[in-house]
């Protein structure tokens, strides 16, 4: 039910996934305002949490919100992993509220991959579940998003990047100074120092590890300077010419690419733009069965044992 | 003697900001190293900071530095402005300990000014002077950063938004939210609240205050993001349709473009770009005129004062 084009898009989404991918979806929302399901079953929920509300009250009123219901069949075993493309935050607190987290994961983080032409996405986290952030913490991000970048992008030795404000180990906020320290003694994890924010769309390197507050500024900084170098291009080149670019700066655009994944909780929840297309829901529920198919959770609960 | 092409296109800047636009240029550095100065006055330095020295050791190591002697000259009313294509740091502080700050400000702050197509830049700052700030200090950037808008750019009420991860009031850090509320009762600023990072490049907000550690990494996260996308559409486009569109995307670049300004210091301290041409010396210089011409000191100092 969540989604800018919810439930036609999405409805149309999740019957592509069952045909072309062969995955078996459940949806969950309000069967007599669904579309033509194709014969996919659906789980009854009542409420809807709309793109505009307060995640965490609106999490904790509507206790039959179609998100809640569908957090729950994973925390069940009634489905092996969620998609919305709904609120985030609200989906962020469903599944950390009703799956919990990975033992020993002190909070969980949203990972986005940047995407980036000619090489794999640039996993950015926390890209803004955690304002503010202990060491220790982003330690743990450090873990878990070089877990996700070596089985969702088969990378062997990720090499994970603590942002920062200049190369040197001496440079940033008290945070990312001890955070540095402890990144140089922690194993499992290829740490190769501080980067800055412009190595973000670089293939330099593959986890930016920070705090979700500088990470949200990254991420919606780089949606912005594309948003705003489109129109710029847009404006200046004919038509045809245009046709050539557009889709190339579309594939660049974090919001429509990815899918947020929020990384620490005990499932896979994964949340798309809120205006994704049927074409982007098909793809995020297959991503979404992939990280199931090659056990994403298991590498996140042995990256934060280790 | 500070860039990467000094002193020669350094020496032609100052010649050309002499020539075309009339202002008694003084040069700083070491005289047998200087091409032709056409008859501009030097001030001897034997001493250069690399761009790649550390700035605060540097500074306080090489007393003789072109920028040190900069900085003094200005102190000493023998120039009205120093512009410098040089290590920004070091340049930075050595306005800093030379000038002294304004009477009541607490910390300087870098202010960037981000190109946008059609319209005003906004101010960011701080840019990455101070990587932890105090609430106090944020509500000093607003009153020098909107100072700074209203007499460069000619806005008589420039809008000042304070960065965050979300419009609420209640979004982002505990810095963030006292500096809100501190923000909405300081009187002289007109305050629109929180923007976030995709707002830096629209018209909807003329001066953006942040700490110096969100500050750099948004500044560098939107020069990385213009990098890979302009790279994107090069790839892209045929040679011809490219060079209609690579000049658009050159204006877009806050670092060719601006020139930082440290605002707070006694003295007006402008740094251009390591790679700055001539022409980017020349309109650092004609900037640097302009701003002690309107009497920027004066507006800056009204604005902590009041």
């Amino acid at each position: 039910m969540g989604g800018d084009r919810a439930p036609d898009e999405v409805v149309a989404g999740a019957r592509r996934a069952a045909d072309e991918h062969g995955i078996e979806v459940v949806l969950v929302g309000r069967p007599e305002a669904l579309p033509d399901t194709g014969g996919l079953a659906v789980l009854p929920a009542s409420e809807v949490i709309a793109m505009g509300d307060d995640p965490g009250s609106s999490v904790r009123r509507k206790k039959d919100a179609s998100m809640i219901r569908a957090a729950e069949a994973v925390r069940d075993g009634k489905a092996a992993a969620m998609f919305s493309a709904g609120n985030t935050g609200a989906a962020m607190a469903s599944a950390l509220l009703r799956m919990g987290r990975i033992k020993g994961v002190s909070r969980p983080a949203v990972a986005t991959p940047l995407p980036i032409p000619n090489t794999t996405p640039t996993v950015l986290l926390d890209a803004g579940a955690n304002a503010e952030c202990q060491a220790s913490w982003l330690v743990q991000f450090a873990q878990m998003g070089s877990a996700y970048a070596r089985v969702r992008y088969g990378l062997d030795e990720p090499r994970v990047g603590l942002l920062s404000i200049g190369e040197e180990s001496s440079k940033g906020t008290t945070l990312v100074k001890e955070t540095h320290g402890l990144l140089a003694e922690v194993g499992g994890i290829r740490f190769i120092g501080n980067v800055e924010g412009r190595d973000l769309l670089t293939d330099d390197v593959d986890v930016v590890v920070t705090d979700g507050f500088s990470g949200n500024v990254a991420l919606k900084s780089l949606e912005g300077a594309l948003r705003c170098l489109s129109d710029a291009v847009e404006a200046t080149l004919p038509a045809e010419a245009w046709a050539t670019v557009a889709p190339v700066l579309e594939a660049l655009d974090p919001e429509a690419y990815g899918g947020a994944m929020l990384l620490g909780v005990e499932g896979v929840c994964l949340i798309g733009h809120g205006a994704s297309t049927a074409t982007a829901v098909a793809n995020g529920i297959a991503v979404a069965a992939e990280l199931v198919r090659i056990d994403l959770l298991a590498a996140l609960r042995n990256a934060v044992a280790a």
